[in-house]
């Protein structure tokens, strides 16, 4: 049943940088719900500066990112919101077999190639692959559960990030 | 202001491959509110499986994978909800600079390697690059705008895909 394309490399080139003042990966917000506030750009390479028309139009988009800091990856990891082991599946955590991040964040305008952005949890100079715009008809959804993050007393409001995927 | 790693090279892995009943472009559901109870599967590769612990206590999760597709990009695209023009990243369309698709799926059954999942907007064979709970805490915003969604009267419960983007 294995298809050959399951053993593929696929290769992406980064369509912009992301600017934020988080310059280590200690202490940093876990997920916008604990960056509000926080302001960060977007500097969109120029060429693609067209494929930005009517953006400005949504208020939170998602960006998808490469976690560029993480070097390899677990496969069970302790999430900075809970104390128990979890697949990294089950989990947010940057050190993932590949690296991508998703965020949705505030989209506060955009001029020429440059976006301002709030609610920022992402390292800076991360490498962006992508951006969409968040709509509410096709991401959100009512859940029946949510594993180990319903017996979570810990926010993200209420905790920073530490050294443990370094 | 433009870092070097804006023109870096990513590379990923195929994690898995995603089975679904879809094996043409057109005729297809756009995005899984509009393919409710389209059975799917995900065969993850197998030396991965250990990633998978506790992900069966979410009712709800996110596939990141690749539009395989799609050969090259469009930067204004007219997307199916729609009968106007607009820039590529303030739409979902497949022909994307980095041809990245996301879809928040519901997750019936883990068992070993293979996942069931239900809600499937996903062409067969595509190659499957995350997988990450969705948790409300994180992903679910009160938007202000959504930009041209709003006077849009066509949903994804009404209207299929079609050979644009081929």
């Amino acid at each position: 049943m294995t298809d050959l394309s399951v053993k593929m490399e696929i290769s992406f080139k980064s369509i912009g940088v992301v600017h934020t003042p988080f310059t280590s990966r200690e202490g940093m917000p876990i997920q916008p719900s604990g960056a509000a506030g926080i302001l960060g750009t977007i500097e969109l390479n120029e060429d693609l500066v067209d494929g930005l028309l009517d953006l400005s139009g949504f208020s939170h988009i998602y960006l998808i990112y490469h976690f560029h800091r993480s070097d390899g990856f677990k496969l069970q990891v302790t999430p900075f919101l809970d104390n128990k082991v979890h697949g990294v599946f089950a989990t947010r955590a940057p050190m993932r077999p590949n690296q991508i991040g998703i965020s949705v964040e505030k989209l506060l305008a955009v001029r020429g190639n440059i976006l301002e952005i709030e609610n920022v949890d992402i390292l800076d100079g991360t490498p962006l692959l992508d951006i969409k715009p968040y709509i509410p008809a096709f991401d959100i959804y009512k859940t029946e559960k949510s594993g180990w993050m319903e017996n979570n007393r810990n926010t993200p409001r209420q905790v920073k990030s530490d050294d443990r995927f370094k």
